[in-house]
């Protein structure tokens, strides 16, 4: 079960626009930073109070708010009041079964992505929502937990590398989105290891846990795809928009971005191609191992069963049965079960049963 | 077979626009219940005759008319001049095997939706169907029998919570479409409890009752698709209509909704994926269950069909048989059965069949 | 094989617009009805000569030429020629292998369809072509053979029911068309109950017989879906058709007919997703079926192999077999055999085997 | 493996529009035959060299060059210059692994056709590429050998049957697109007898052989798709084509044999449906007598093992076995045998087994 | 796995822009060979520096500047500056992870495409990267390593053969693509070769061999339509362009690398289809010889089993066993037992298991 669905009834006949966190529990503390920075200068500060952001939303430099924590939502609907807005924006935010998208409200842009993650033991895949606000000098970001993902874009505005001191608040959305979208890649290349894993597996030896393993790949599948399908449409969609909010030579960024996105997808869709080849795969070798199986008993029950006849027929302990007496009756037998076994091995040979 | 489906029939040679009920039959009484109210007033009245309906068409203020029960066709028909309905229009509502759609007349939009329940045992999916009239000031819902989904919505504008006191009838039609999306949730929730149970059961056991539950959510998620599927068509249309009827501060509403429509129908194709991956899955560990069933049989049968052959060698009464009477013959008998048992168990251990 | 295909090479060679009759041999005479109506009066003819159609072309009031029977070439040629039918449409009309199509010649336009029987005994789907042309004031309609579906429509003129007196040649067109798609219902409802049989019968036992009638349900869903898919492009063509031959106050009640295909077209899919679903649930019973069978051999043979096999060694003649001298020797193998088979058994038991 | 696709990487390397033959080698001489017509001449010439086509290139009347061999690019070139074709268009004629295409130059029409043939046993499918080129007075046909499909054209411009001597080059270029078309029918025709006698033999058995001739049929639809499926597009937009070569009477004709395509197309489609379900319905009857196999084999496994070991106890050579000294043993036992030999049959009757 | 995709992860966090090598490690020298010319002259030189290339930016003759091996990445960035190409576009063409695509920069267009090889001992796919640039008067193309694709399009630049020397660098760039796409088609053929071969395998045996044969020829085709399919639209928007750098003349040559896009696209479709028609198959001919192998068992198991029974009958050791005693005892079981062996041979023979 996706996890991101199965709480989406606990909001159920709300009012639309009542911001409510649906998600998992959580009791950490909600994180505030704040980078502001233009060409020249640059601060940083973390753990902010959310009125300390307010000053913000007037000033010309560019200013980055991130949000670790959406299950607080009295921050985030103060926020979302200072910077205008609009409820169903503030409800998206807190309610994490959104389904990627983007949103133009004129004055800001609002985007919904999916983060996936591998948990530490690096076995089950973690969906985490990340919304971010595009304003004229500003983008906040919302994450469900602490991560590490934005990190470089952090150490490029700080260390001034690239271009991006030097650009808009669209450059900064540009940032972001790509971490995103090269985390996956990431992603997939575990997952691309564990179908390569699972191949190995399958030629060597059909066991129920390939089974098991195919079929939570395939999940885990269907899980990434639902991340993965619907940001197509979405840098796709940012890439042509004609707002005043992103500038022409930044289009060109979000181009390069939805090439990524496609060769994401590409790879998701090959990689279900590859799971189904194993599947399929798996269920032949099945098939073949038992036709392995299945020569082994009918070679041995045919080639005994009706030599024991034979031993049956001379136990039998009628009076009168000429060949007992015969001198030579016990070996002439022994000479036609030796006989029989050994044609019907060449026969088993021929049909390439052995 | 789809219930709405069987009895479309009846309808036959009938000259089109002549109102007849087609569904289920049934006995209880019509109930119609008008709530009528403004920025300001409420009033709520309930058990209404059809006539006492006819003042609010003029009305000002925004009334909600709900009638409960369509068998009665007579009441369409009255309700249906009075608000100056097409005949289709009025033969659509009584007619429960519509699909949804939505038709926009001019003077009011006509929206047919199905909703979906789980029956009291919570086995079986029930579809009703809901007709949606929407006019200037006034939305009249037709539901086959009583229930409590639109109950929020009612609530809310009683209370006067949220938005809905201070909006139009669009924002009324709205209101409802969410409260019947947003029910779809809690009915995928409990395919996913069951799909979720089902996978549980096939990893421990490969009952042929697994395979009949598979089908069974198999048909229940048909019907659900063909409830949903032609609901993104629906609401997308009404969030995009050019109408008066609808205005621009409420096609945002209409947005949302959509969202939540893509979110609905994206669960429902994951479904079936899960279930026709369970249904490989199933079908495999058949197939893997077979192999071990393969298994114990060759095994027992390779190593005791030729041990029993020997047995039956020296089970013959041939005069002649010098091993008969070597002192140690029926020792090194055993030694031969023994030394051959164990090969072959030996070779199947490295057969991995052990 | 459709039967649609199987004469079509029949034509191969002739020159285009030459009328040939391509459908199974026919000797029953053809008929030609005439219904002549407006508000007002109402004329009905049975069994006119092609002669006596001619004045109706440039009569005021609506004309309905009703021909069962197209096999008679020479009668579509005169009627053809008097209407100014394009050579092509009067090939068409004789060629019973057409597929449903809607052309528009500005003067009249030409509808093709397939109408859907079961034959006598309920078992075979039959398929019959409809011509239709609707010119000003007249439509002319050619079956392959006498039918009733047309008699609703009928009926209604006659007797004045409904809307259809009032209403000019493309409301008849309409109606002829609803009749149609009406029908489909009662063969789709058919296919339902045989559908739900099958269904039932695999849930019990899995005769090949089963099989049969899975692949022969499959075939006739081809044959439906084969006449039903391109209705649903030629309704809705009718319903936004630019031409001065159908008004603007019917163009809602085509819109009604596409919807009404569009839930053929839907059952048809629900229909085909259903038997393929049977058919996979079939295959995995039958592979159930064989667990079992393979279960009751795997145990009668594992149990009773070993135990023979003991008993062979003790029916060894060997002289010296101190065992058989024992006075215990019989009764301790019957202990050894029972507590063997009563464990195998528990092992079974176990392996939930039993 | 398609032919037509073996011999591509001969051409790898060559500058473009350099005339190559790409196919199967031969020998043949190549045939030029000349007809030209107008309403009331005819004249018809065989044998003749290409130089003698050159003046009809001016000629007002309709002039048709049939050229039956393509293997001599000298030809295809010589008449290429003289009618003006771009060096592309020679390079495709005489290649061919073409798809069919349609291309217009201005001055000429340039069309890219596959004729299908079943070789004289009737057993494989042959595919041959002819060329049309249409200009303002003449259509220049190339066929890879001589055949025999456009005869009835031929006829019909003889002996002036139907309209075809009173209309233009691009009515001829429309009568032969409808020869190839109607012969694709002849095909398919065979096709579906071949899938019918395919269904018969798989209801009475199931043999090996079945299996070749379903996967044989499968890759013939592949190659008959092939060929068709581009003939669609390439049709409509000769039907839809705006080109003062093609006048507007005769669009009516193109869509015409745009219906015919369609109606190739949904055959083809249909044909690969049944083959499909053919091949699921030979596996499940494979399955089924898989399952009556191991029915016969448990039966009398089940019932003669238990058998063979009660006698086995009595052939044990204990000394004191009480019951062999009983009189009435031997027949007890006999009882025994029977009596359980006799329920086991009953157990299998109940379970259907027998 | 796709070795395209294992290292896209390396360029994970960094700035874009910066142009980084993603790719197998090479240590190969980086080599540039630049060929220069017009209609009249005709220069070319091996093994230049990247600075020498530089003065060819202005020069109006036709420069083909061929870059082998793109790990040097201080070349690409030299390159790319003289020649004002955008840091995105220098960060693709290091990055070997591409998708192909086509970018138009208004002065220059950007093409990415893949290149198709059989490694040495032809088992296995590779994939190289070409990223080409198109400028006014240049190409620029960019080969992981050197290869032998390019040398056909060198030679006709040479000698002079065909148009190419009276062209602008618009044709230079379709005849690199040209190059690029008939190099698809002999990758084409010997995978049809290895698909007809494994046809014919399984045709006459089931080896497990075959499965994995299938299992990776199905895996290659992945590659190829991954390279293969995004060609497509590639060539297509080329084809198209409405861009002042591809000339009207040339279009049409684009169009012919279109159809052979497309010709590519339609082989890699059927050869898939092929593969999982042969993957049924296999499947198929493994139950079939389960089928074999089972009817071998039943009939020795059911023909010896009982006979095996009546022999163990008359080994009893009972005292009074009549039968024993009787003179023809022995050979009237003989009688029964050859009575009941054909009987029962005839009634496999019947059933046609033999």
């Amino acid at each position: 079960m996706p996890k991101s669905f199965k709480e989406t009834s606990k909001h159920k006949g709300l009012s639309p626009g009542t911001v409510v966190y649906i998600g998992e529990e959580k009791t950490a503390e909600v994180k505030i930073s704040v980078i502001d920075y233009n060409k020249n200068e640059f601060t940083k500060r973390e753990g902010v109070k959310e009125e300390e952001c307010f000053p913000f939303k007037e000033k010309d430099s560019i200013t980055w708010i991130n949000v670790d924590g959406i299950h607080n939502t009295d921050i985030i609907e103060k926020l979302g009041k200072c910077f205008d807005l609009h409820p169903l924006v503030m409800e998206d935010i807190g309610n994490t079964t959104q389904r990627p998208k983007v949103e133009d409200f004129g004055d800001y842009i609002f985007v919904v992505l999916k983060m996936l993650y591998f948990d530490e033991r690096g076995e089950e895949i973690e969906v985490e929502q990340v919304s971010l606000v595009l304003g004229k000098n500003f983008v906040i970001s919302f994450q469900e937990k602490e991560g590490d993902v934005f990190d470089p874009v952090r150490d490029r505005i700080e260390k001034g590398k690239g271009r991006i001191r030097k650009m808009g608040s669209d450059y900064l959305l540009y940032s972001l989105i790509d971490a995103v979208v090269d985390n996956y890649f990431s992603v997939l290349e575990k997952m691309g290891d564990r179908i390569e894993e699972l191949e190995e597996d399958i030629v060597e030896r059909t066991e129920p846990e390939s089974l098991h393993n195919i079929h939570k790949s395939k999940k885990d599948m269907i899980l990434i795809r639902r991340s993965v399908w619907p940001l197509r449409e979405l840098v796709n969609s940012l890439a042509r928009e004609k707002t005043s909010l992103i500038s022409a030579n930044v289009i060109i960024y979000f181009r390069n971005v939805y090439d990524h996105t496609i060769q994401v997808i590409d790879t998701v869709e090959n990689f279900r191609d590859m799971l189904s080849g194993l599947h399929d795969t798996f269920l032949s070798s099945l098939s073949n191992k038992m036709n392995e199986i299945m020569k082994v008993l009918t070679m041995f029950a045919s080639i005994f069963i009706p030599l024991t006849f034979i031993a049956g027929i001379y136990g039998m302990n009628f009076k009168f049965m000429p060949e007992l007496n015969w001198r030579w009756g016990y070996f002439s037998v022994w000479g036609v079960i030796i006989t029989l076994g050994v044609s019907m091995l060449f026969y088993f040979k021929r049909k390439k049963w052995l």
